[in-house]
């Protein structure tokens, strides 16, 4: 199943998600409050790159006052690393693991009467699952074992979503306004010029174009399909939350309602 | 609501808990398909001060496949220390704590075809929240936000299980047949004489009373009534191993029968 | 040895010392090179309870650039509490988790062409050692294991210097001038009004007087000596850095020189 | 430098190397006081892959009892997978990580009157190394910050004995008795048959043939040399202690004298 299907919405509809709980601890990330003013799916960490359990119910309590949609953004266990690097987990030891942390999640989302509506994996384990299919396999098999309703939310054209609807698990993709596309619809590495852009009118009018057209521009020139029914936007500055911001205030300026893929579930 | 009374059980019954689970990564602690022969009901680790979400899941499905009841054993984050230190957690945090750690299980049973039943503190959150009511208040809060018909299995007169009664959660009392127990009803420190039984014979004939008579014998040379539904035995050596065998193997030869107390929640 | 007796220093001196390095990977906590540039004594984070290793060289690298003197700031192991709650650590295993500490950043130090010149406890270790001589003796123990010249930095009063005193350990106390002190020079708790004290050139002039003139002003409306041979500064918010400067620039327009205790070790 | 070189020795000598204290908190590994009866080199964990402070320092007491050399055993840091999964951490922060480690355990051999006497990587790390020049680098670095005169014990022909060399770092390298080698004297991959030698007699003949001919039999039944100054014998399981507990017997019967290479450094 393909959540992403929007077509023919009137007004059109996307998604907007963003990281959130983030801290650990004494230590904070983002200003999650001001991050769950202007998105409408909140991928939450869930301890093992970050994530305490307080703040984890924080951000649930706050989801829940603005009728923002909890997901899961499960990690490696890393939290010297932030769940950035890449680590040789036995794909059966990360199903566990993800299962463990979508459960532990979601107790604290039914502290405050809601539950974990989505999974999205989150820094090297999300660039890993594009390619991987072993680690993409884990991540699908935990879900599955959790709930095989559960929405992954991931690249479009990665192993983690092929796998996912061979496993018939809901899949949404998204796009990221904020970056570059190769011609071919890759995201531009890191390490190359053109990965980030840092123009902010450009980021609100790409974020636009991918919400009322399914189209996104590539550095190759070319204009592209994205089957995106999600955008993700970055908290992890101050100049990050003022962005999302500004692409939230875009969308309603040209009119497209926000909309989380997930939020029927309720 | 007190899930103890069991008078008038024909034949007589009783719950044997152990706590099982409590390898991490590599390390094992205890024998835990050996323990799911013996027991009725299992205190699984949940990852903070013992128990990766593998060996958390196995344990699940062990218990599974041998109708032995799923309990939540919560602790303090303290793998170093395995949960067996005091720490001074603000009560509003040890509650976030006790829901993701039953949380976080409860998706492990469920991928397993079963869900958590009951909860138990372990080591010294055990100890402290017998006789410190902010910790106590702390676990009751974590429990009930979860789930408030989870049962909390602990000790008789404990903080922890008056304020789970008067927070409307279902409590089970334990009784310790290998442990000493003072005049008063309760248990000799660990740094006194008597604070431990050796002889397995004494041990297998004292739950047996329990079981068949509800009654103790103390240090004093008095008899006590203890309304124990369940009885704690350890396995963390081998010896414990064999003594929880023949406990079980005992009672099973005084004609009482083992039940989980929440084994009818399925 | 008390390294604290600096009467009759013309001009007068002193120390100001300040907790660094309390970032945790991606996580940080205060702007380390500004308050390296205003003190002269760096209290090192050492990975128990804040700290990875390559925030801890680079804290040391700033140091040694600065002349500023690095501290071991040991702490409980307890990344999610950040080092601030009790934990009932055996005293032996604390000697030995003291002792990893200041060799871990002892050989951090090393790389830069330097070395560990004095321990100080961290939050709830500091309080704790002040009235608990188990906890006390584990310190001062792990410290004289590693090196029994090396000066521990504490309360004046304080179990952990008096044990520190009896082993042969060098001590060095210091004062807060941001904290309000009870008649009997005794801080006054946090949780008490006028624990802490928030007009700036209030702390400035307490902070001049205790360096000149080895006084400080209590909430009794007495002055009480002090043998404060150093200062402690905080810098966990741009506020306190500010602050911190601010003390550093009235020290300076009072003739005061400030010195570090353990400095001339070099 | 190459510590190798040993020709000529009347009697041969060779030193035995173990992976050691490789508990933590309650969970130990193996028999560290058997162990260190039978080895004369000690690899001490450090913490980061397994090994808290109270293991660490009693391993160095009873090294130090025995006269056998302590080693720093650095590693990955991962608890949970014990350091035996590949974790793709910036060789810049891998090389304070090993700082670390090295620091840390030598404040505590430093606490039991001797030193950290050599470097060997564990698991992941070890096998990382062999072939990742930038993980190799890292840990060169680190240990060359730390103390450049201390040597690294490891595989013939591996990037990091190369990059040692290349830094001035001395290099010692090992040989695997029960391990089977490809006729171009690689280590035959634990995936592939023959990987594993089980004859106890045959293990012992191969380690006497190593301590005294330099040489040893390939799975492709040809006889290489091997420039091995050490032997690395396992005790992870009972089994493990006695089979190297034989080739120690074994290497005496045969003339050989155990001789640790780093141990004139003392």
């Amino acid at each position: 199943m393909n959540l992403n299907s929007h077509t023919g919405d009137d007004p059109p509809a996307i998604d907007l998600n963003c990281d959130l709980g983030e801290g650990f601890g004494r230590w904070s990330m983002a200003d999650d409050d001001a991050l769950l003013d202007v998105v409408s799916s909140a991928n939450v960490a869930c301890g093992f790159h970050a994530g305490d359990p307080t703040t984890m119910r924080r951000v649930c309590a706050g989801a829940v006052a603005r009728a923002v949609t909890i997901g899961a953004h499960v990690g490696y266990r890393d939290l010297a690393g932030f769940g950035r690097r890449r680590i040789d987990v036995d794909p059966d030891e990360l199903a566990d693991e993800v299962t463990y942390q979508i459960g532990a999640l979601d107790g604290l989302a039914r502290a405050e009467g809601d539950r974990v509506r989505y999974v999205k994996p989150h820094g090297a384990l999300y660039t890993t699952t594009v390619t991987d299919p072993a680690q993409a396999e884990g991540v699908v098999t935990g879900v599955g074992r959790f709930d095989a309703t559960l929405p992954l939310l991931g690249l479009p054209g990665s192993h983690l979503l092929r796998l996912a609807e061979r496993a018939g698990i809901p899949t949404v993709t998204e796009a990221f306004p904020d970056r570059g596309y190769t011609g071919d619809g890759h995201l531009v590495p890191r390490s190359e010029p053109g990965a980030v852009l840092h123009d902010a009118d450009t980021v609100v009018e790409r974020a636009i174009r991918t919400a009322t057209e399914g189209k996104i521009d590539t550095i190759a020139g070319t204009v592209i399909d994205t089957p995106a029914r999600s955008l993700c936007v970055h908290g992890d500055t101050p100049q990050a939350v003022t962005a999302a911001r500004r692409i939230s205030d875009g969308l309603a300026g040209a009119g497209v309602r926000l909309l989380a893929f997930a939020g029927d579930h309720r």
